[in-house]
Order: structure tokens, then sequence, then C-alpha cells
């Protein structure tokens, strides 16, 4: 890794441990789960070992509840377009908060196209979602509604408790998109009331190319590709070994792990927020305490978050984002920092920085030192 | 790996060289090609490697004709589903030949589901489509007809060129599944007048978690999951980086080595075939010249192929299937088999063997040995 990676939200490396863990997969034991023969059980008993393990960091039921999945993108389309399409019968209203990722506002506006009614519920200025919006906003034939756990943009972290109680006094089944928040903050599937979960592994130091569907015993859904039996049915495909052998290791390592590294980020992070905010005219985005513990989202006026992107990469060999990746080839701001009140020239100026495993205390000082540098370099060139 | 491994059709080893070129991307180089720094850039240009390298192997026009997927059973929907969806307007009716791998009949299902009207091209007693059917049962309203390249289960090889000259006389796109043919035949999308084609990385020696979907320029689809703009939109996830790269290296080798390999695999093969069929009241399944080089299939008379599958792993630790690993939990017999005229009563006789790179020609006694022994056994037990 080269200079200082602050970018853990669009993509994390592998844990050395999981890569260790799972690289057997590959080259030994590479058998396909569907097989009947010794050399398929294996395979199959992998990937029911790292069902158990999924299960687990979420306090699923059981591991049968958890449907692999090749992404969480494709866990959220089956959350949604399978499980509105499966239950269309009940009624035809779908709810997404205005700060959902564009793997669930995508799924949700092809409900749209195809006879669905979708409704956005507001959030504040801090990106919490409007809980008595979403109370008027449901109604018995409300079918899905779709809250992400917490913003990877923003870093709040939203009330799923009071989201789920409020979602089924009216309503029929919750969807959280935990992406971002698995394996930062505890996620509880049974305490928190939910009936359909997206995670993924790289969000969790694990392989890219497996995500996992939680689906609590008894929600109704239906695949969205179709092929093999893979998956109950849900998600065909032979199952990719390693991705999910690793998946499964990044998972327990992250129960076992997961409080003292977010006390330590949350750390780092607070002395960066800090030292980031003494610079004129910069502002944190987000809620200031409810948010996840590596994120530090900022905005500053008069300059844009794509050229501060740049210089802090080409200059100083700091990697940030201005939001989603997914969606950082548009010119269009970010519809998060919209959604929370931001004018399209405030959202422009954004900065969101995500902290991992590589980051450390001594890198404070670097980072905001070069971010000031920037910052003041890149409004003397401006015309504002 | 333990003992005889025969089962290439269901699941391949990595190859150590992938492995050792693309594993970089999992611990080291892990950025997200979206993003705009510098970690970024060098994952897209990674992607972008592996997709030239991908295009090379079947000779398409260039790499933007290549979306990468998250497997064959992924690119088979969005050539099937993704493309009659969006070209609906100009007919309702798809045609696929009888012996189509599910992850290709069952989006033709699918879209039965949804009206459109799906017929099924008959094949020969070896499993060859018959062409007069085919251009008989053709009409300009036919958006899409799917023939795969050459079956896993019976080895056949299609006629490619003669079924895309017919299909484009009065039809409009052809889709081939190119699993199994590709890197073991060479593949031609533009000598064979292919539309839509599906190559997996894994039985290249790829990682899993990786498939690719050629689409001519000019031929329209759409996505069938919606998220980011990911794969020009037609397959949103954060890109596998380990697997896409890894996927690109097998098929530069491939492309070097198939020749060599498969005429290796050829004569190990025949050799085996040759061995079987002098064991009593056993017989070839599928053509027996027109086949892929790795595969040897058969069926035996008065015995069920699960328990050769089972008798030949716990006794003589050689893995074999009974047909294709996607289907293998249900009870039904081959579609395949049936397709070729086989009674249940014959179809439920089968064993597949294939055949890669870890086999050699001293393997082949010792296997036929093996089978003979089994068939046997099993005769002496069966009350038939």
């Amino acid at each position: 890794m080269r200079g200082i990676y602050l970018d853990y939200q669009s993509a994390c490396p592998v844990d050395p441990r999981v890569n260790e863990f799972a690289s057997r997969y590959l080259t030994e034991e590479f058998g396909n789960p569907s097989a009947l023969h010794s050399v398929g059980i294996a395979a199959r008993t992998a990937v029911e070992e790292a069902r158990a393990k999924v299960a687990e960091l979420i306090n699923a039921e059981d591991s049968s509840t958890i449907i692999f999945t090749g992404s969480a993108t494709e866990a959220n389309n089956i959350a949604i377009h399978g499980t509105a399409a499966r239950n269309a019968n009940q009624g035809k209203k779908v709810l997404a908060s205005a700060i959902e990722h564009i793997s669930v506002l995508n799924p949700m506006k092809y409900l749209q196209k195809v006879g669905f009614q979708l409704s956005l519920v507001p959030v504040g200025s801090f990106g919490i979602i409007d809980l008595a919006a979403l109370e008027n906003m449901l109604s018995p034939d409300t079918i899905l509604t779709s809250v992400i756990y917490a913003s990877p943009e923003i870093g709040t972290i939203e009330p799923i408790g009071e989201v789920s109680r409020i979602v089924h006094e009216k309503g029929k089944y919750l969807h959280v998109d935990a992406t971002q928040a698995a394996g930062k903050i505890p996620v509880d599937v049974q305490k928190d009331g939910i009936d359909l979960l997206t995670i993924s592994s790289n969000d969790l130091y694990g392989p890219q190319g497996a995500g996992a569907l939680y689906i609590k015993p008894g929600v109704r859904t239906q695949p969205v590709i179709f092929g093999g039996g893979q998956e109950r049915g849900l998600r065909p495909s032979t199952e990719n070994l390693f991705a999910l052998a690793g998946f499964g290791e990044a998972a327990r390592l992250t129960k076992l792990e997961m409080d003292a590294e977010s006390e330590r980020l949350r750390q780092i992070r607070d002395m960066l927020i800090g030292e980031i905010l003494k610079i004129e005219e910069s502002y944190l985005t987000g809620h200031p305490i409810r948010r996840l513990p590596n994120n530090a989202s900022f905005r500053f006026s008069r300059i844009e978050g794509e050229s501060i992107l740049l210089t802090l990469d080409a200059m100083f060999n700091i990697q940030v984002s201005t939001g989603s990746a997914c969606s950082s080839k548009t010119l269009e701001p970010s519809h998060v920092l919209l959604a929370i009140g931001l004018k399209h020239v405030e959202a422009h100026g954004s900065m969101v920085m995500t902290l991992g495993k590589y980051n450390t205390a001594d890198q404070v000082p670097v980072v905001a030192d070069a971010v000031k540098k920037t910052v003041e370099r890149l409004r003397s060139l401006s015309p504002l």
C-alpha cells in the first residue's frame, strides 16, 4: 500500500489472515459444492462453515437465514426487487430513505417502472431519517421499506430499532443495507427487528465478490436471476468458494476484534476531525456523534471536492473520496448531501475520509497538514 | 488434490500462475476502479487489461464488447432476460436448444412467465441441434435464439457457424453459451457470427466469481440487476479485482496453451473411452467425434450413475459426475440425456468424466480398472 489510504468505504485490502485461511480453496480444495463426491462435500462443508460465521456476526437465528450472493448490490436487488415482486399481491407501495445507496435506490426505481409506488422518506440536516414522516408515509399496503443502517458518505447511523417498530406497526417488511455498518458497529438483526439485511465481505476485509442477504424466517422473496438451485434457488451460480470461505473468516475475526478496532479508529478519527475543522470554512457533514467510528466527512466552501481528492492524491499520496465511489463518475452532486439540505454548490465541496486497519494516530498531523495546504492552494486558485 | 479428479466441468483449480499474477490484487493493489485517485486508477487499469485479454481469447472486435459479470449464470441471464426485455418491441418469440444449461433454460422459462413464447429446438441422438427444425421454428419475431457451444454433459460440439447463418436469415440475435467450449476448442465470435456469448473464468482455470458476456457492437440489451454504473451499467457492483485480473491472465494463458493442452487431453480421453467401452453394456453418450477434447461421457445399463459416482469416490478416490453439478441435487434424469432420446432408466445410468490439467495418461488404466470393478460390483447387487 502506498501513501495514506483513507478510502476504506470504497475498497478494503483483504486481511492477510483471511487470505491465509481461504487461499487453500483456490488451488487445492476447489470443489463444486453441488457435486456429490468427496471433493464436492468438502466444498459444501466450507460454504456452510462460512455461512455459520456470517450468521453469528449479525446474531441471526441460524445460518439458514443467510443467502450468499456475489455482492452487496446483488443482495440489495434480491431484497428489494425479489421481495416486492413476491409480495405484490399484498400491496404495491415501497419506501426508501432519501439517503440510500444507489444499489438500493436503483432497484426501487425499477420497481416504479413496473407499477410500484415509491416514496422517499426525508432525513434531517444530520442525515437522521424523519421518523414522523416515515410513520405518516406508511400504510398497510407498504410491503417494503428500505433504510440504510449507516451512510458511507456522511457516517450517520440511523435509529434502526425505532424504524423497525414504526415500519412493523403499519407496513410489512423492513430491509436494511448494513454494508458499511456491519463490522464497525454492532448489528443484531433480532434485537433490531430486521426482516432483510445486506452485508458485504470486502467491507469486513474479506475478498471481493461476496455479499450476504439475511432473510428472517418466514419472509418470502424470490430470485432476480435464474439458473441452478444454489442458495435455495435465490442466487444461482456455482459458489465462489474462496470468496465465501474468506467472507466467513473475515466475519469471525470481525466479531472478535470489532469493539477494540472501532474504538481505536474512533480516537484517530476524532483527532482528525478536530484538526481538519480548524481549517477556515470547513464543516463536518453528518451527525456529530451518531456516526460510524471510521467516518470523517466534511465540506469546504468555495472549492470542489474532486479537486481536493486529486490534489491530495497527486501531491501528498493521500487517498480520500468525495462520496460514494459507485456514483463517482457522474457530475451530479451527491443525492445524500442534497437530502441533508445542502445546496448544489455546497455539496460539490465534499470530502469523505474513511479509516481502516492500516491507519494510525501518527498519520493525523500529516493528513491534517496536507488537507490544510490543499484547501488553501485550491482557494487561492479559485475565482469564487 | 486427492485421488484422480475427473470432474473439471464442475469446478477447476486455479492455475498457480494465475494465482501468482492476481493475488497482488487481494492485499496490495486492492482499489475500487470507480475511485478517482491513483489507487482507483491502478485498479481500473488492471480491469481493462483483463478485459483486453478476455476479448482476445474469443477474437472479439475490441475489449469494449466484453462485460464482466460475477458468473456465467449472470452473463446468461443478462444475455437472455436483458436482451429479450430490451428488444420485446420487435417480437416476443425466443428459442433455445433442448440441451441448454439450466442457467439458460431457467431465464428462458422466466421469459415465458412474463409473456414471451419459448420453443425448444430438438437435437439428434448425438446431441447435434436439428438445423431443419431450427429453420422451421424461426420467424421474424424470434428476437433471441440461444444455443450452447458444447454440452458439458455429453461433450457434443454444436455447428455454431451454421446455426448463426440460419438464425440470422430469419430471426434476430444469437446467444451462445460457451462456458465449456472456450479454452478447449477455438471460439471466434466474429467468424462464428455470434451476437452474445457467455464464458466463465473458472473453466479457464481462473478464479471463481467471474464471467463475461460478449456483446457484439450494436446489439442492445439491458441489466437484470440495478445499482452503480459499472460495466456500462449492465453489471453494477464493485469490480472483483482479483477474480477479473485472474480471469484475464487465465484467458491469456489459455490462448497460448490451448492447442497443445487440448491435444494432450484428447489423447488421454480417447484411451479412456477405448478402455471403458470394453465394459459390457457400456455406451458412449454424445457425438463420437464432434466432442470436447476433455469429455468422456457414458451410460451403463442396469445401474445408477449416482451409485457409480459414489463408489468410485469412496473406494477408489476417483471423482466423476453424473451430469451437470448444477442440477445434481434433483432426482430427475438429465434433460440433456432425455433430449438425445434416452429412456428415463437409461439416462439414470450416466457417468461423465471431464479431464483437465492434472490428468495424465498413466491414470487411464487405473481409472478404467476402477470403473470396471465398480460396474461389476453394482450390477452384482442390482435386482435388475
